[in-house]
């Protein structure tokens, strides 16, 4: 086996030794104690969410987080519906691009990538259309970094009347949230992100109340929510097979979550772990995407360098093979890299990775990370709609 | 840890301690490495079907065997296009549900559960619907054990001009098939079967000229068959988090297979399982629910004892306890319980689990496992519609 690397990606993401040995056994699908080992999972998830009192319910989805963003739109929405998306990168617009493709009116409010989305602008379309059913924000865009006002959103669109569906894949367990507080009705997230499990399977934390008013919605048999938690609730299992491996490396997981002190804890370390990545590529000259107020500390994207000896697949590439993997841009309004620092990362790691990067610079014989940005300003090439 | 148990079941089962171990590493989903773990699968996929030669394509689906059954029934059946299910357990009712849900017109030819499906009766209902486009059926009906003639039916469906797609979920690499030569045009299978990999996601393999002319089919974007594929092609990626440490697992128990001798040596190991697990159950009074000569190796439904001390949980926990799992049953017109003869297992294993069986039976008082069932006759509470 060759020497593992440490994955500064958004997940799949570098997990501890432990958590990948919990895979070391095979489990039956129905025997007492996976099923103790689901009903844990399920438990915890609504702990960590601050929503443990039963007014939420934890559905369990094999596949991805899209899958299980995909199970929501198509579960929770009725043919009646209506769902505004506000959007500000990629994984808004596919929220979305999903509601089109099951035939789900869909309203978008599209703002630039490198800007929160604006609470006002949402109140505003919620109070001009009233035949908005659903309201669907990311709450933090992956495709860039960026943290978007959850708390606040929520207040609104529960002040108006309207169902709140927040995608938290990269930043469940990793920020705190209470999700009642937020007003969030449907959280989507994935167990190989903040929680710092393996790919297999995303999750729902659910309003129960709106999950046993999705009866006859469902657009799937494979990514029917109701279906799913009515058959988790029945007989502790999965409708179809349970990603038995994948379950056990996240009890572990969140195990080890405990263990660090709780998401309060692991969000200051990742804090940590941002921080010690921006003063580091700072100092090469590197200039972030976003502006620090909007950033989170889950991932962080930095624009390509002006120099044109500076080829990101060779960049890229080098560092892998120093055992540093990072991740390309996703942000379609300027040329940018990913660094993550979220997963079984600590400050030290990142100073490694700076000192990698510092290298391969380097060897590339690129002076500055210096990108072509003016002082001050930002280039953005698209303008909200 | 407590001591591995040996699963019995039809997957999640039995891996070899390789096979998890490959999973003790994290890998970057883009990484160039991990890339040609991909596209090793996809290529050993196609030539276990012995169609690697261009004219079919593989495409690896996030989720369980059923999500991918969705995805072929939702991707490949135009609107306008009707559906033939010829159903004989549970996953065939399931194709057809799956149908019913994405609204696609979907006729069904029911036989009994003990039964296999006859070509004959697909023929006619083919001659007489010309609005049927697509036949669906399962290659081993899982919920008996039945094993179904898809050769024969693969022959009579090309003649008739429509397009056949086969849940071959636990037959695929437990049992020598020609795809090609089989007539099947979507084959559907998954990685924590015969080839002994955990759960985590499925594949599609797909005549490559009817994947193409799948376009603007999809009703999902998750189960996107034909979005999946070109994803593929173009980046050699998946288009959602890629379930790394499955996809490291199953790379390993390719090898495996090869390094056993084959789908041919696999198929003789099972074939000996089930001989030895017959031959025990037999001795010990049980009966099998179906006739010898549609019984696949790959799982064997027995009857419950018409002995009143046999209590199924009762059973089932203490052989747990012995370490060894087995499955309930699954058809609908008996009573009975399942045991797997696939995975890492081999005959001594069963011969094991047959011992712990006899020590379970004398400590519930249970003389013998014989059935209510006459003598030659066959229980039948339901009858072809």
């Amino acid at each position: 086996m060759s020497r593992q690397k440490l994955l500064f990606t958004p997940g799949p993401l570098t997990t501890s030794e432990t958590v990948k040995q919990a895979m070391l056994r095979d489990m039956g699908s129905r025997d007492a104690e996976f099923l103790s080992v689901i009903s844990h999972i399920r438990h915890r998830l609504l702990e960590l969410g601050h929503v443990a009192n039963g007014s939420y319910q934890a559905v369990l989805m094999q596949g991805t987080g899209t899958f299980a963003v995909e199970s929501v739109l198509s579960s929770a929405i009725p043919s009646s519906g209506k769902l505004l998306v506000a959007i500000n990168g990629a994984y808004g617009h596919r929220m979305a691009k999903i509601s089109t493709v099951l035939g789900i009116l869909c309203q978008t409010i599209v703002f630039e990538e490198d800007r929160p989305v604006l609470v006002e602008r949402v109140r505003r379309v919620l109070a001009e259309d009233p035949s908005i059913t659903h309201v669907g924000v990311v709450h933090c865009e992956t495709s860039s970094g960026m943290l978007n006002p959850v708390v606040e959103l929520g207040a609104t669109v529960r002040e108006l009347g309207r169902i709140f569906i927040v995608d938290a894949m990269s930043s469940f367990g990793g920020i705190p949230l209470d999700i009642s507080e937020a007003k969030v009705d449907f959280l989507v997230s994935s167990a190989n992100k903040c929680l710092q499990g393996v790919p297999g399977f995303a999750f729902v934390l659910a309003r129960r109340d709106l999950l046993e008013a999705t009866e006859g919605n469902a657009r799937s048999v494979s990514l029917d929510l109701l279906a799913q938690w009515r058959e988790l609730e029945r007989s502790g299992q999965f409708r179809f097979t349970a990603p038995t491996h994948a379950l056990l490396a996240l009890r572990q997981a969140l195990e080890e979550l405990k263990e660090e002190g709780g998401v309060a804890a692991r969000a200051a370390r990742y804090s940590a772990n941002r921080v010690a990545l921006v003063e580091g590529m700072t100092e090469l000259g590197f200039d972030t995407y976003l502006r620090p107020e909007h950033q989170s500390h889950f991932i962080t994207s930095f624009r390509i360098p002006a120099d044109r000896r500076f080829e990101f697949p060779t960049f890229y590439t080098r560092l892998s093979e120093l055992g540093f993997v990072i991740y390309p841009g996703k942000v379609s309004n300027a040329e940018c890299f990913r660094i993550g620092t979220i997963g079984h990362i600590f400050p030290r790691d990142i100073r490694a990775l700076v000192e990698a990067i510092r290298q391969v610079l380097e060897q590339m014989q690129v002076d500055s990370g210096e990108s072509a940005l003016e002082s001050g300003g930002r280039t953005t090439t698209r303008s909200e709609p």
